[in-house]
Order: C-alpha cells, then structure tokens, then sequence
C-alpha cells in the first residue's frame, strides 16, 4: 500500500465539482458533489442520534435499497436537520436536479448536509448549484480539493487522502475526504466523510468492512461529546479498476481493510486534531484491558473528558483527571492494577504505579506536553485487549467558536 | 417551613471550626470541622466512580457501620484521591487526631478532601489543624459560614442555607453547606455537601430520605460532565429537637423530606449558577416523558451539552443543539411530538413545534437569553413524567481554570 496524492476523485472513473450556492456562507464554496461515470456499490454507516437529519435518513434508504449509488451531493452551512417533512422534500428535490442534470436515476443520487441544525435549506439555491456543478464535474485531483474545501464549516484544513495497492496483481485505489470540526462524538461516525475506489467488491462485504473500520477509526474521535445529527459515512465503490470481484474474506479483503483502515484513521485523526478551536492532538492508548469493548469506553472516557482537555490545553501534567475520567467511564477496574504515562516525541514520563503516584520531573512533563500531539498511555494490566481514541484540547477558542456559531 | 439565617450550626447542639493548615492553600482558611455535642444518626451518599477518594471510602465506612456520626473533617486543596494506602492512612490518622482532641471515638469521625487527585496529604498539617480547629469549636452562624468557605476550591461562592419547620408541634432546624464548582456530574451527589439536623429519626429511615431527594436535586446538576472521585454527602441528625422519634413514613416523614428536598435543591442550584467559570445558571425543565428516567437522561442531557453550553454563553437560541443533546441522550422518542421553549423572568418563547422549527423574533430571543437565569423547557406529549437539570454555560473562564488548575 501506498500514499499518493488526491482525494476522492484519485480512483479511476470518479469526477467532483464544487459551487457557490450562497446557502449561508458568502464568497466561499459551500456545495460539492462527487460522481462516478459507473453505477457503484455502496456502504455507509450513520450517526445513532435519535434525531437525524432528513438527509441521513435519505441516504439510509440509498444505500440500503441496495440499488447503486452514483452521485453524493454536499452543501455546508445548513445541517437539515429537525426541519419535518420540508427537509425531506428538500432532500428529493436534490436528488432531482441531479437526475435532470446528469440522467442518473434520482434513487441513486446521495446527499449530505453539515451546519445550522433546526433551519430550512433554500432548495432553489441547492437545484441551481446542482446545475452549476453538474457542467463543471472533473476528474482531476484539483477538483476533489476544491470538493472537500466546499464541505467544510468550522474546519480550518481540508481532510483528503488516497492510497493505490494491488488486489491480484491489479492496482486499486481508495481515496476520500472528511470534513468535521465540532459536535463530534460519534456513536457511527463523525459528521461527513466520502470515500470512492474503483475496487470491485460485494455490497455485503463492503458494508461489513466499513462497518468494522468506522469502529476503530471515526467512532473512536471525539472533539465535544455531542454526537451530531447528520454524522454520515459513505463509500463508492466503482469497480473500474477491473479486478476479479471480492467475494469472500481473503488475502484480498484484508489488504483492501488494511488500505481502508489507514485511510479512515488518518481522516478521523485529522479532524480531531483540527477539532473546534484545538491546539494540539490528544491521544489516549489503554492497553492490557480485559475486553476490547472496555479498552474503548475507557480511551474514549480520557479524551472525551472536559478537564482533561483543559489540562492538555495547559501543558498540565494533571494525571489525576485522566483517572478520574476511567473511574466514571462505566468500566469497572482496580486502580491499583494501573500504570499511566505521558508520551509524545519528546519522550515519555509514568506518573502513576498501580494505585500510587510518582513524583516527577515538572520540567520533564511540560516538554512532553509541549508537542502537537500528546498521547496518555495507561496499562491496566488486567488482560489483552487494546484501543486507541483521538481527540483534542479545549480551547478559549472552542467557546469562542461556539457562542457565537449561529448568528 | 422557614427559611432562615445560617448553615451547619443552623441547628441545636452543632459547633463548626476552620482555619489556615496551608495545605495547598496560602493565606485562606483551607480545613474545616463540623462537631454534635452528642452522637448523631448519619446517611450518605457518595461517588459511584469507580476510583474513589481514600475519604469516599473511610465515610462509607463509618455511615454503613451503623455506629454514631459525631464529627467531620474537611479540607480543600488536595482530594486525597488515586494516593493508595498512604491516602487511607491519612484518613485514618485524621480521624485519631480528633479522637485526641475531642474524645470522640475515630470510628465516629468522617472525613472529606477536595482539590487535586493523585497528590498525598500532608497528615502533619492537618492533625496540626485538627488540634486547632478542636479549640476554637463554635455554635455561632458565623462559625458555620466561615466553615464553609474554608471548604471552597474554585468556587466563587460559599454556599449554606437553613430551614426550620415542625415536626408534632416541636421546631427542628435543618441546615448545611456544600461545595462544588468543577469536576461536577454527579451519580451519586456533588462534590461535598454536609447537613446537619436536630431532628430525631430512624437511620434506614433518614437514609431513605437522603437517597431519594439527592437523585432529585445533586444527582441532576452539570457543569461539566466529569464524575468526581470524591463526592460526598453527609447528613448528621442528632435529636436535640426532642421530637418524637420519626420511625415510620408519616406525615412527620413527609415534613422531614419536603425540607430536605428545598435545602438540597437549594445548595445543588447554587452550585451549578456557581460552576467553574460560570456566568449564568441553565435549567432544562422536561415535562410529559414516558417515564421519569426518560425526562431526567434528557434533561441533563440538555445541560450537559458543551454545544448547548455555549450557546447559553453566547445567548444564542440555538435550539438545534438542544435537540441534538436530546437525541443522542440515550432516550427513545420522536422529534414529532417535541415542542420546545425558552424561558426566562424576561418572557417565554416557543421554537420548534413538533419536528418544525418556528421562525421567531431573534430579539425577543436574545431578550430572554440574556437573564441570569435561562431555562430550556420540553413538552415531550408522551406521557406524564418530568424532570428539572440544572448546570451553566460555557465560558472563557471555564477553561482559564482549567488550563491552569493544579500549578
């Protein structure tokens, strides 16, 4: 496997486009859409909010109807989201234009919101921006930066990546792109993130892969603890690259798992470093635990703490927060089992041993802190299993950001 | 029932005491003892994190043993948390101090800490000022105030209060004081919250009572999420009011609860108007759940949302955030039935009607928002069950705090 330029237009036969609808933001692209010239398979994996945005429960019915998917279209500003039948119709209104635009069946035509949940989006805006992008779709990897720049909100970088490996002796390539800043916690995954390959696969298998991946990578971020409304996955996959379909879980599978475990990770990791306001990647590794699924809640419980974010923010080698954040996880442990140390690329300090703290070298401590990204790493020496979650600090910025998001 | 003058010293035969120990502290009182010239019936209630204080676990000790309660020491600045059997043997060695001072058997003595976790207390310091506190024990109402400062943290506040009602014709007082302003998410109850009563009443009864009225009022307080390792409540009864003795679930019981529930109710409010950093007290009132449970997982959740936090500081009616909380809460509904309100001593303003949202009066709104008091009120139409959450915004001031804690 390997790195290469691009995003989702870097597998063979996608094209994307982007516009200014003027839905909300001014003098920048707010809508994108992402084309493939094939009718893909597809799989998706979305948000558990009880509220969903209108758009997520449209691209349910896509990708679960098991007809192709060909078309992802994407506007930023207005998430459509606890806006009643009206968000619905705007959905399929969408889907329409682009059906008259580009003569893909309506039924196969994805969509995608992100911003102001509780607003109505202006669908004409959205029709005429679909006409617009529709004449301006590109397969160059020029266009597919300028899709995953449409799609930010809060997002100060835009997440693209794409990797090509060989299934049988044929070149394959995965690329996608993420966006999602703030209202991250995902409990399915965080915000929007569109992958496209041109990999030949079952719809079954892709969907147990994804499944599998989204677990490990975006469902284990978390920026606020607020798991959004319209928390949306999708993958395309086109079949152009004309290998011999994956039909079961061989070596094929699980170098196309490798290849999509390295691109989810990367996305997720990125977008919780530039999660609302962050200064620096937080990262938390439990080793030793007894179950995999305790291992998550408590990496999750670390990161996802607001004092110690705060602490991380501060260069505060405040360990006592990270234990006080396990303890009410809802994992059950002994804390005289545990083992916690600060990592980062300036070296690497323990703290605290099996139930007891250690003094420590302050100075030491602030180096570690200092870096961009700071890793807690806890042993709890009470079995095999391991995970790692990713988040960030907070920030005056966060609040800042967040006071003032509407108006 | 009466509110009156006073906290812990509020009722008959209570004596507080506090002074500079210089535990982490400079120039402020920083420990502090509350003392019943008689023994007293005691309850509890305490953190369900899984890593408790060495305190936590001494007062569970002395409250479930069944034996007298008859003082309790307190002291800011250092939590005695995550600190192994040097932690416990400092409780310990407090406890005995107060025995050789005043007395009274150690097994009868309770113990709290607050302040940084995973740090060891200075056991010199404090059984220095166990033996002054000892000295200059006082029934004054200044001596239960200036008691309750000693015991504050981050707070900006000292919180106390104290009532009187009749219990068969005889006046009993109940009085307390409480903690808390950061780490603050109870399951259990909020950081340190001690109450003292001269009512007479059976210990399983006065436990009852306890339990059921702190699920009501600190268990559904926020500021921001984080289980502490070291909440306690403690509640001494002592009798001196001479009433008949309360063994059975009368109208006496009744009195006893509705008191209990106002002080309780009272210091949990305050807490959360005095959270880290906090500028204004936010209330989520959930009315016509399904089940009580259902309206109290969505109230905090409501309260609990950093998104919804910020919007609170940035008096921006960003309802979406609210129902967002909600729907991630963990609680089945549909957004369908949903209205929701904002409410305020400046007016009252509907903004999503049953899955819609409603255009509103944006000034009206930043009217309301405005207040020192902001509440999100919910009529779910689902069944008749309610609840109240109460927590604050997030502020710059919040993660100033934070950032910057334990140097």
């Amino acid at each position: 496997m390997e790195e290469i330029k691009g995003g989702v237009t870097a597998a063979k036969g996608f094209f994307a486009s982007s516009c200014e609808a003027n839905i909300k933001y001014k003098d920048r692209t707010d809508m994108a859409m992402v084309y493939s010239k094939v009718p893909c398979v597809s799989a998706g994996t979305f948000t558990t909010n009880v509220v969903k945005a209108a758009c997520v429960k449209w691209d349910q019915k896509v990708v679960s109807s098991g007809e192709a998917l060909q078309a992802v279209v994407v506007n930023s500003g207005i998430a459509n989201a606890a806006t009643g039948q009206q968000g619905w119709d705007a959905c399929e209104k969408t889907a329409k234009a682009v059906e008259k635009a580009l003569g893909v069946p309506y039924t196969s035509v994805a969509v995608a919101s992100t911003g102001v949940i509780g607003a109505q989006l202006p669908v004409e805006k959205l029709e005429k921006g679909v006409e617009t992008m529709a004449k301006t779709l590109d397969e160059s990897l020029e266009a597919g930066t300028a899709a995953s720049k449409a799609i930010m909100t809060t997002d100060t970088v835009n997440k693209e990546i794409a990797v090509c490996f060989e299934i049988s002796g044929v070149k394959v390539t995965l690329g996608g792109m993420s966006k999602g800043s703030g209202m991250i916690h995902p409990n399915m995954c965080t915000m929007l993130a569109f992958l496209t390959t041109d990999l030949s696969i079952e719809k079954t298998l892709l969907q147990e892969a994804v499944s599998e991946v989204v677990s490990d990578t975006f469902n284990m971020i978390t920026v606020d603890g607020d798991t959004s409304t319209n928390d949306t996955l999708l993958v395309m996959a086109s079949g152009e690259a004309k290998n011999k379909m994956i039909t079961e879980k061989n070596k094929d599978y699980d170098t196309f798992k490798e290849a999509l475990l390295f691109v989810c990770e990367s996305l997720a990791k990125r977008m919780a470093a530039d999660g609302e306001g962050a200064s620096k990647l937080f990262e938390a590794k439990v080793v030793n635990a007894k179950t995999k699924e305790d291992a998550k809640i408590l990496s999750r419980a670390i990161v996802g703490s607001n004092l110690s974010k705060a602490a991380i923010f501060g260069c505060d080698a405040n360990f006592g927060r990270f234990l006080c954040a396990m303890g009410y996880s809802g994992s059950i442990f002994d804390e005289n089992d545990v083992e916690l140390y600060f990592q980062s690329v300036n070296g690497t300090l323990q703290v605290f041993d099996k139930g007891t703290p250690i003094e420590f070298d302050e100075e030491k401590a602030l180096s570690i802190m200092k870096a961009d990204t700071v890793t807690v790493f806890v042993d709890m020496h009470e079995g095999d299993a391991s995970a790692t979650a990713w988040g960030c600090d907070l920030t005056h910025e966060y609040v800042t950001i967040n006071a003032d998001y509407r108006s």
